[in-house]
């Protein structure tokens, strides 16, 4: 069987043969969880579809919370005895995807950040955000913006510049990999001039990042060592 | 032409057919990239194989350093007149697939961090240590400790250790995806009892990260809004 939100697995349609497929709607994560695990103790092999990387805001997460929460044995790494057996397969994710497109911004040490305040407190995250700039971490931000969900992209890029300059370079990439994808270097400074939306991954540079023939790059520090001309 | 340090050759030896191929050695980064872009300047098509994904910790970013302090003229994303056409090919990287293999620790904002100091001064990795465990981001540690560099872990463990529980959980992964993978789950109390190298990755929890049989997993926040039992 194979379960997951209905865009995901239109995605993998020709990927699909005679398996029985689940396909619910947004906000359905924890039913079709549970309608996965229900199958899977029932002896189904069972597939839950995740976009990108499973592992990150995916669903692989919510899968091992919900066995948990249930008192499950899943054998783990050791294979001990187990009521499930699962195996959680790595992807590319929107940050390895837009990073690849806009050159190579995430080269040095970055923060990975979600805006959405659906299941996180606003504080928390503006704290990261804080937090972040003053490490003078690259930040690679999922979930930027959403229809009711507007202010909090302009609260992270006033924060930010308090710490780096206007020129800092950002790259916006929507739809990385897919369909229709686009991406675009700008700048801190001018960032909120592009359209953004929940399908959009924001990469801000740190304040070595280069805009570099209409990329973007950080550097890992090579070009204090060696000649690099 | 193919260009690469000579371990990762290696491992897509199965896919070279009559391709030149140029093997490097540790360390000679620099002179790879520079073979690499005369070539694709004397027409040829280069590629240039890095382990992961070529954009974290990889050869995309000094590929694009290179050719920015060269002068070239790379098209970007608007695709203008370039010297040089350039194509990041994204990949699973050991955050990744190391992730997977431990369960689901990086379901929640996390920080991507690098303890090698042969090109970024340890005062700043110390740091950004610090406001990685004020922000209680989940870490992932690359380079944790080579042959000569030792004492950087238990510093790390050591400043994680005020902010956070020793029970936290930390999983341990070494060589993922290739052959001989290990991966193990332990506690940021007990960490350093298992053997770590410039292969391994570790990743540290957050105060929310839990063990689940036999895995470990950061909750993203359902359970505090639906009931997973």
């Amino acid at each position: 069987m194979v379960v997951g939100y209905k865009t995901y697995l239109e995605l993998i349609q020709g990927l699909l043969t005679d398996q029985e497929v689940v396909a619910t709607g947004m906000r359905g994560e924890v039913s079709r969880c549970q309608t996965a695990i229900d199958r899977a103790l029932a002896g189904d092999q069972v597939a839950i579809v995740s976009s990108g990387d499973a592992g990150i805001y995916g669903m692989a997460g919510l899968v091992l919370e919900i066995a948990r929460a249930r008192g499950l044995r899943l054998g783990g790494l050791e294979a001990a005895a187990a009521d499930l057996r699962l195996e959680v397969v790595p992807g590319v994710s929107a940050l390895n995807a837009g990073a690849a497109l806009l050159g190579a911004p995430l080269m040095h040490d970055f923060v990975v950040l979600s805006l959405s305040d659906l299941l996180t407190p606003w504080e928390l995250i503006a704290r990261r955000v804080e937090l972040a700039a003053q490490g003078d971490f690259v930040l690679a931000i999922y979930n930027p913006k959403s229809a009711k969900r507007t202010w909090q992209l302009p609260a992270v890029q006033e924060t930010l510049l308090k710490y780096r300059s206007p020129d800092t370079p950002v790259g916006i990439v929507r739809r990385a990999a897919r369909a229709g994808q686009e991406a675009v270097v700008t700048t801190l400074g001018q960032m909120l001039e592009h359209p953004v939306d929940m399908q959009t991954v924001l990469f801000i540079g740190n304040s070595q990042t280069l805009a570099a023939g209409g990329y973007m790059v950080t550097p890992r520090g090579y070009g204090g060592k060696y000649e690099l001309e």
